[in-house]
């Protein structure tokens, strides 16, 4: 580790937002989305190689889900403030709030990171900085095995595969009457699957998805 | 190219389908599952890459939507079948019909392939192999590109990360006074947002989808 850069301008354009594009001598705009979309591939690769050699005896199914839960978006937005990237990030603050983009400002910038490291030093050096300089020191994927499956993107990704129309009804239960202030119904086409309940709109969503699994025998 | 394989058993192991799945010394049942999982995630950096290198001047949006058109289902069932795995494909053919998994058996079982060849051989040999005896000689990209955009999966995509809830509605019209057999309805919430029309449900559906995206901003 520890390689000098050798391209340092991909660096730079990995932390240009797209807020902070700039027009390059060919007039096209350049931001760090490309790269930050060829780093997801990588990240992507690199995770899924790191748990396929740590979960020798664990199936498809396991990996894929905690490799979504490592690269997600909330957990690549605290990576990226955990390295620093918050102050070295170049954004338009002017245009934030309105775009959907600047939720994963960080995470997508990490990402772009990824994509400028494999780019510059190329397939193992990248491997390497993802796993020692990122995983593994700052990743806590015991932790992030015990909590809890999310059974709503399970069910959701069931929906997509077996071409169904999925819906979630949620209405705010009378507070005074109820611990469980919400009620979720959760419907395949036309037909209510189940119903569940929580404090927050989330928490009965996710309660219905899992008798929804359940029901629906999702793995 | 044309080296011999090291390891002999993870080319058998991803010629392997769930159906046929062996129990191994330690009592866990192999297929090629877990190839699978591995090799997506190899394919997914392997054609973005050259993509992203094909396409220096196109936008991240553009080179997602192609490589997601050239790794879906179909499009890796049907390049499965020209290289010959289907003649070596080992599966149960008495679970075939009731299981989502015999959908994508070709496609899964070049996945895995390609998971085996990067175990055996390595980063650059895959790279190597997935370029030049799949994607270069068996992958029209030109045509995917000129193919229409898939606006369903794009409002599907939009309406997850914005956590709205998303339904289509679908009735067929009387055959006699129309030609357009087919109407969709896009709601999001309980708000109706578009109205496609087509000669079967998937057009309709795709029509109002697409009406969708212009109406809601959706790139």
């Amino acid at each position: 580790m520890g390689g000098k850069p050798s391209n340092i301008d991909l660096y730079y354009l990995a932390m240009r937002h797209t807020s902070a594009a700039k027009e390059n001598r060919k007039g096209f705009l350049e931001s760090n989305e490309r790269l930050e979309y060829l780093g997801d591939a990588v990240l992507g690769l690199v995770v899924a190689e790191y748990l396929f050699n740590k979960y020798p005896f664990k199936d498809e199914g396991f990996l894929t889900e905690v490799r979504s839960r490592i690269v997600n978006r909330e957990n690549l937005n605290q990576l990226s403030k955990k390295i620093g990237l918050e102050e070295i990030i170049q954004f338009n603050g002017h245009m934030k709030g309105s775009k959907q983009s600047f939720k994963s400002i960080y995470g997508d910038a990490l990402e772009a990171l990824v994509g400028a490291v494999y780019l510059d030093k190329g397939h193992k050096f990248a491997k390497n900085f993802i796993l020692k300089k990122l995983i593994i020191p700052h990743v806590d994927i015991d932790m992030i095995i015990s909590t809890d499956t999310n059974f709503k993107s399970k069910v959701i990704e069931w929906s997509q595969k077996e071409n169904k129309v999925l819906n979630f009804e949620v209405t705010e239960l009378d507070s005074k009457k109820h611990f469980k202030k919400f009620e979720a119904k959760l419907f395949v086409g036309k037909k209510q699957i189940s119903v569940g309940h929580g404090l927050s709109k989330k928490k009965a969503e996710q309660d219905a998805a899992e008798k929804s699994c359940q029901i629906l025998n999702i793995e």
